[in-house]
């Protein structure tokens, strides 16, 4: 027996008894007649402490050639501390060791194996197995588990049923691009890696199983941004003889489930925006509602003063930061510089002061007189102290300007604090978009997406204008999870299809499969897919994912750890029946 | 709101109610002025009854309009049966609709959605979803669920951590066949599905991690046989500080879990059986022991009776079929041509028949006189009744071929019953086996599972001989689990590497990673696999493990539903600097 106890377990109770416990050297302290050594395990860090004068030779000498991350076993009889701790949880006792043994010994670990580590990014990934016992780490790994834990107790209390859907399913051109796996026994053809089990679910739902869910890997073969990974995970859920009334409260009970459950917060009821109040209010379809700060359109009120800017502009509009009248000339300079960063594309910040004796000075009072900013100043439901912020230009770049904007002033005014949490629904999305670049219309959601029924008759006529039962599920301005009611039908199906660009034959040869399911008696039905790292790091508290992940993959979609992607054998090409284009 | 109640919910309780449910039509019986429609979801059937002649003209019509596996929606009072049913549990009830709504028609499915369908297993597969609608498929994958939920519970209590381990891996040429990905964004490399997560199970233990599990999809690219999957599913684990003896305690206290929770089973606790003892008494490194028949040898008996076949046999081995003596010519004939099946490669059976007037004759009389028959008996223990068969030949060949023959007895006198639960662990398994093939040493578990401390001086005078610390859990003859500790220790494996024919260069660049991990405080440690798939289909009475799967894929390896694999696009392929050798 390795271990009777783990390293976080003892306490006053185990006062005299004789355990042993397992673990690595956190650290030692040797003061001649008394050596500590810290000893870590998963559970905690308890303390051993060696009277050397009292102790066999053998037992010192073993306790003196330790080092850190040296992995041990202790026995000993459990004593109370003499100065006590109340850092740990074991901090009120210690052990006396009659016995140490070296299980393994360890070299210096390339950073130190603290909360605080002097480890950069590349080589904590390197290294990834010493980054995951720092406790930082292995807490975000504990917290993921607790989340799914919670998340399958919740489905399974409602009848969903977890189904595994393949992984090897076939590749199509609709979405991101898809990882494919050559078949060896289907010379010439190959699998796809799915980017989401979407029409899997959807087929569950025609074959009768009415609740579906499953926490699943998926994959995307996109250019990665900072923070994004080519495998990642998502809570999938499908449900069928639903409207969307019925998913939003099923997994708005989720959500409110695991705040509860996990971090022993009760939410609020969620709130629900429109798609065209989120733009209008936000600049954002997954505003970030832990402040208001909400835009104000103003054309009404500035055109036709002369100032160019503002009349020439398609759109004026500004928010209204409280208590930052006192903003100095620096700080507005710093705000000009950050709106006209090509990420965020304005030409321009026109700035009021609404100071705190009553008095208001713009940045462009040549052009407006102080009449004409009170009636600003009322618009926006302004007060003393308080700094208007205004951008204009064409409509929808301006918005998406004025939404980062409000973001940095929330951040810049402690606004957006991790430990607080605003949760709501964005719905009726358009859906369809136009692409400029494809010169045709793309699914804002997906292709399974069903438009509102009232809107079918646009569907010919004024396909930008339709609306979907498609929601988005927004925490804290992060799109945690989005889904939609889908179309059940072949005809509207195929409707969709052709309006998406597929010619009938492509429609046929990749969906025909879905398309023909429709004709057996396909159910009403809908869904929702979150986003699982993501979802894990909101509750952490943490901007990234990366470190809710147990291995990640670097920007450049390598682990660094175990060296891959690598070169394979020509032998293995062979057996596929492929050959590299490209010579390294 | 498109339904209140599910078909399978309603109940006397609920008399005089006026619901709402929704469904698939199981059935219509058309009588004129009464008219039945059974209405099917996952969770039952519910009977509707129309009084045509008290019913509106509007709802008859679209009564009378309903096909098989409509979709419909159904509103109205509930009302007790005049004659109820006993077969489901809503037959004390009816319901007499006010409104039927057809959310979807339906064409004629290409099979009955019955337990006992008409449809092939080819045509099911097609039409996966129609055949999931079967109540039979359906239980299956509930009963997984149930298998997955009760799992988490157990593990999850212990304080195994669930952690995901990547799917976009690195390639290793040990083992099985790698399905591999091209990374588009690496030209040149692939990335590799895992065939399992050993080495990144074994990580987490370097990283502290102590006790993880995961229920995750691996991937083997090998030719398939009968009821094998290119993607299947394990329940993988692994612990650290912890000895065979502790491996073995925890997951026979999960199987005893499961059997408790999912099926109502107390099953005792598991027997212990060497690899070296399986061998001998079943012939079989998986026996079935829901029966005994286990193997007698008999060179000491038998040689030197001037019986060629038995003095020229390395082995002559039998068993002893309780009951069996009764057996015609025919059926021994049968079971002389079973045995000399090229699968099971005897060359002849020798029988001897103890009949119940305590008479014994055998198949070869000319060369045995019934007082040496009577020792035969003696050494099986045999009773009048019972029929001795005995094989021999080479010592390998012949125990496998005595293990069918057990197996097909087992079978033929009904001792192996599926509602009936044997398990047991087999230990002590050989660290390697020697490979004709390769003409080198192949590790029987894998490269990472540890010798015996105590044989370990015979690496290099006897590899053959070193057993492991390496055991398997079978039910009913089934492996469903096997596992080792592993090795932690840097010089051990590279010991391992080499003795698996690895150059210095090739441990290295494929396993440096791992060995590397060794010298920073790795602990004792080692683990489990469960085949989840094959655990499903034996809980579920079944032998093929196809129907517990969702969306499984045929001996092809083609998924007959979605067509796939399939060609991708010319683009996709230069994209991902690859060409086809193949042309199809």
């Amino acid at each position: 027996m390795l271990r009777s106890h783990t390293c976080g377990e003892l306490r006053k109770a185990h006062l005299g008894q004789t355990v042993t416990i397992s673990g690595w050297v956190q650290g030692m302290r040797d003061k001649g007649s008394l050596l500590w050594i810290d000893l870590r395990d998963r559970y905690g860090i308890t303390q051993i402490t060696i009277e050397t004068e009292n102790a066999s030779t053998e037992l010192v000498t073993i306790a003196r050639s330790l080092g850190r991350e040296f992995v041990i076993s202790v026995t000993g009889k459990v004593t109370e501390r003499y100065s006590k701790s109340d850092k740990i949880e074991t901090g009120d006792i210690e052990i006396n060791p009659a016995k140490i043994t070296v299980l393994n010994s360890a070299i210096t670990p390339p950073f130190t194996i603290e909360d605080e580590t002097d480890g950069g990014d590349d080589i904590r990934m390197r290294y990834r197995y010493l980054d995951l016992r720092r406790n930082t780490v292995r807490k975000n790994l504990e917290l993921r588990h607790r989340i799914a834990i919670e998340t399958r107790n919740y489905l399974d209390k409602l009848n969903f049923l977890e189904v595994e859907t393949p992984v090897l399913i076939k590749s199509t051109p609709e979405g991101a691009r898809d990882f494919v796996v050559p078949s060896r026994m289907n010379p010439g053809e190959f699998y796809a890696l799915p980017q989401s089990p979407q029409t899997f679910k959807q087929l569950l739902m025609v074959g009768g199983f009415d609740r579906y869910y499953q926490i699943v890997k998926c994959f995307r073969d996109e250019d990665l941004r900072a923070d994004r990974q080519p495998e990642f995970t998502q809570i999938d859920c499908e449900m069928a003889f639903v409207e969307q009334e019925d998913i939003l409260n099923t997994f708005e009970g989720m959500v409110r489930h695991l705040f509860k459950s996990v971090k022993g917060i009760d939410i609020p009821a969620l709130t629900r925006m429109t798609y065209a109040d989120a733009m209008k209010f936000y600049g954002n379809d997954k505003p970030d509602i832990r402040f208001e700060m909400t835009f104000i359109e103003l054309n009404y009120l500035v055109k036709g003063k002369d100032f160019k800017v503002f009349d020439d502009a398609q759109l004026v509009v500004g928010i209204c930061a409280k208590g930052a009248a006192e903003y100095t000339r620096k700080q507005l300079d710093e705000l000009t510089e950050f709106v006209k960063r090509p990420q965020v594309g304005a030409t321009g910040l026109v700035y009021a002061r609404y100071n705190a004796d009553g008095t208001i000075k713009s940045s462009v009072d040549k052009f407006y007189n102080e009449d004409e900013l009170k009636k600003w100043a009322i618009a926006f439901n302004a007060e003393p102290g308080d700094l208007i912020m205004i951008l204009a230009g064409e409509e929808h770049k301006t918005r998406k300007a004025l939404s980062e904007l409000r973001l940095e002033m929330g951040t810049r005014l402690g606004l957006r604090d991790k430990s607080k949490f605003a949760c709501h629904w964005v719905i009726d999305f358009p859906l369809l978009e136009w692409s400029g670049e494809t010169s045709r219309w793309h699914a804002m959601h997906h292709a399974f997406t069903s438009p509102k029924p009232e809107d079918i008759p646009l569907l010919d006529s004024n396909p930008g204008a339709v609306r979907a039962n498609a929601y988005d599920l927004v925490i804290n301005g992060v799109e945690i999870g989005g889904g939609s009611i889908r179309i059940f039908n072949k005809e509207m199906q195929a409707k969709m299809f052709e309006l998406l660009g597929f010619t009938k034959e492509d429609a046929q040869s990749q969906f025909g499969f879905l398309m023909n399911a429709f004709e057996y008696g396909a159910p009403p039905h809908g869904g929702i897919a979150l986003g699982f790292d993501r979802l894990c790091s909101l509750f952490g508290g943490a901007d990234g994912i990366r470190d809710f992940i147990a291995f990640p993959k670097n920007n450049s979609g390598r682990d660094v750890m175990i060296d891959s992607p690598s070169i394979i054998a020509e032998e293995q090409l062979k057996e596929l029946n492929i050959k590299l284009s490209h010579q390294k």
